[in-house]
């Protein structure tokens, strides 16, 4: 057996804590062939009963000096887009020593350069926990579907707004009450603005779509959509038609260039991800003549992330190192962005208006006159005087289209609130 | 940029051909960092037109023979637990090559021998091809999953079984009918025992058991029965109760061992295993805190064969050799086999009898005198004279008392058939 593998932990929260004590486990290291020693620590509270043992190891209150400790691996746990988080794998890159890092906010915006560095220094950069916890879709896209090339990913990368869909269909409660209510669980944060509106599952999403296209990781060339305008009448009419709503993170290869968009869609019921319930996340990849494959599993939390880290320290325990994005980072080229709004797709529409006499056919007007054709209506709540929906779903058509068309509807005086638009996703 | 990796092939049927024409893609080289040559090829018919130009490679009769060649992998796609697919195999691992196989049976019965041959010779023996086709589930348990190990694995893992069953349910004909058909569209074999009877599905389950075990490959100790006795009865049966028929590969880890059986099961439908399709294949993974994981994917064919092939061509390529099983061969333990008995679930009863009085009573007696209490019960197709079919969901019971009490039942001479036994797979 090779000496064990020193290993500095930047961050000791619920995800670093799950790592270090499932490092201790016997079992690991005969798998591994090499046991895994944790070294040095930096976590802000060394008195905070952490579940294990830490007196043997190192404690630094400055995460940036573990790039100076005997660690052969800096397990990076701390997140953000820069700051500490940059310093620690910069200095541990800097310094030769692998880097297994969780963070996707720093790959997204970092990535090509900080893959660069661990290639120029002959050392390891990876980060399957930084994308949909434990599943293992980084080394799916990285080592195992690359015969064919990838040509489309669609992901539910965010657990948080996952569960807030599944409970307001569940409960036909509104967004505003289920947030709160998962507040309260601890399955959503304070702040929940970069999970539910789309932040989070952006940053993933760039990662994959690196993976899958060898590019650039570009978080520019990306439209973000989240989950808060999303009302319990949308998500029961979309049952209604047979589909469930879920925030998709999507990255498509097209005849002129990468899409890449985060949003949320009409899942056909019965398909793979609209059956994703609660916290899990799924990916589906579609992988040229080898067909699509689905991947699911639980999206976050101390054991799905903690699995990834340590499949990462394994793979270095081993010697593989590889290249950070499935190629060398030298070889990664700049995304070539599509055109948004050449998208093509059916289009669920919501209209909230006044129930006057003409609204319909001013609708239907500004739809025609962008050649958007509708293939459904559903016209509910009819009360006097009181705003009523108007639900349609076109025929496919143009995103762009869709567009034009919404923004001249939605100056008229007839119409109480910004149209909603939700694309039906095939298949 | 490396010199190329120059690789022989030992069968060039619709898998391996398939490899050598995605081979050749440039963008294939580009992500592996590294050209793929193939020098040398053994195939019966030279003269076979096989879609690519084949004149710049040494071309044998002999397949062993590419032992001595100068390649530094040897691709096995021959088949077969023994023979020429066995002396390719060994004679390339003596001469220090690398191999990449995708033969099942060779692996259940060789495996750890064979492994053990491989590290002691400083090479790698990889099989992603062996397992579920496309699905990357070798490289999921073997360097994935294995922070808190893996204690049971649910598979549906032969294409020809499932689209059997698939048709049985959508179309409403025979078991016979639908496998005549598959036989016409070259879904299934001339000779389909090995895939009806759960021979094929043994063969993976067993590699996928040891890779989550850490066990010897063992097919001494499972438990195998095919699909050739489900009716369409059954099916039908089965969707009143909401469930679906399906041929599940099983291995879990029990207080008294490791449990491995190839069965048909109901899967309550709406969970992931029961919507797998067609000739899709899908992997079920519980590991531990982590909760479940799952996988589907194209199980067999030339394109999702092909990719897992190149998967592990390319991980040699990088220079990521790593234990074929997932820890070192000679760490690998045999399998402690559970009492297959002692299994507990729900179970579905089919039970063939004359319509003559007292039947029900004396089934129900024997039931209860095995101490197997029935939860629900349906009796159909009464017409006088004329057997009858009485469907039975017990509660949870071991599998040991059921069959104690349907081999008295058997004996009745009121009872027509061999009853039908069908485990009610729990989630």
């Amino acid at each position: 057996m090779k000496p064990p593998l020193r290993i500095a932990m930047a961050g000791l929260g619920t995800v670093g804590g799950g790592v270090v004590k499932a490092l201790s486990n016997p079992e690991l290291a005969e798998r591994a062939d090499r046991k895994f020693d944790v070294v040095a620590v930096s976590a802000r509270d060394r008195k905070k009963d952490r579940g294990f043992d830490h007196s043997a190891m190192v404690w630094t209150d400055d995460a940036a000096a573990l790039a100076k400790s005997d660690a052969d691996v800096v397990v990076e746990l701390i997140g953000g887009e820069g700051g500490v988080a940059l310093a620690v794998v910069e200095g541990a890159l800097n310094a030769r020593k692998h880097v297994v890092t969780g963070n996707k906010a720093l790959l997204a915006k970092h990535g090509a350069r900080l893959a660069a560095l661990a290639e120029k220094n002959g050392v390891a950069l990876k980060f399957e926990a930084a994308v949909a916890g434990g599943i293992p879709i980084v080394r799916a896209l990285r080592e195992s579907l690359i015969a064919y090339g990838v040509e489309a990913i669609r992901g539910i990368l965010n657990g948080t707004c996952n569960y807030i869909l599944t409970q307001m269909e569940a409960t036909g409660r509104t967004f505003d009450a289920v947030l709160k209510e998962a507040q309260g669980l601890g399955y959503a944060e304070a702040d929940p603005a970069l999970d539910v509106g789309g932040g989070d599952t952006a940053h993933k999403l760039v990662l994959l779509s690196s993976l899958a296209f060898g590019t650039i990781p570009d978080q520019k060339n990306i439209s973000v959509e989240g989950i808060e305008g999303i009302t319990t009448e949308d998500i029961r009419f979309a049952r209604e038609f047979g589909f469930r709503i879920k925030l998709l993170g999507i990255a498509r290869r097209t005849a002129h260039g990468i899409d890449q968009r985060v949003q949320p869609a009409m899942v056909r019921a019965g398909t793979p991800l609209a059956d994703v319930d609660g916290a899990f996340n799924a990916v589906m990849a579609s992988a040229g003549p080898a067909g699509r494959f689905f991947f699911e599993g639980r999206g976050a939390g101390e054991a799905p992330t903690a699995l990834s880290v340590i499949a990462d320290l394994v793979d270095i325990a081993r010697g593989n190192f590889g290249p950070s994005f499935g190629r060398p980072a030298t070889a990664l080229r700049p995304l070539i962005p599509a055109d948004p709004g050449a998208a093509s797709s059916a289009y669920y529409l919501r209209f909230e208006v006044l129930d006057v006499p003409g609204v319909l056919a001013e609708i239907a007007r500004h739809l025609a006159e962008s050649r958007v054709s509708i293939e459904s209506m559903i016209q509910r709540g009819r009360s006097p005087g009181e705003p009523v929906s108007i639900v349609m779903i076109t025929h496919e058509t143009s995103q762009a289209s869709v567009e034009r068309a919404l923004k001249v509807i939605a100056t008229s005086d007839k119409v109480r609130a910004r149209p909603c638009m939700i694309p039906m996703e095939a298949a």
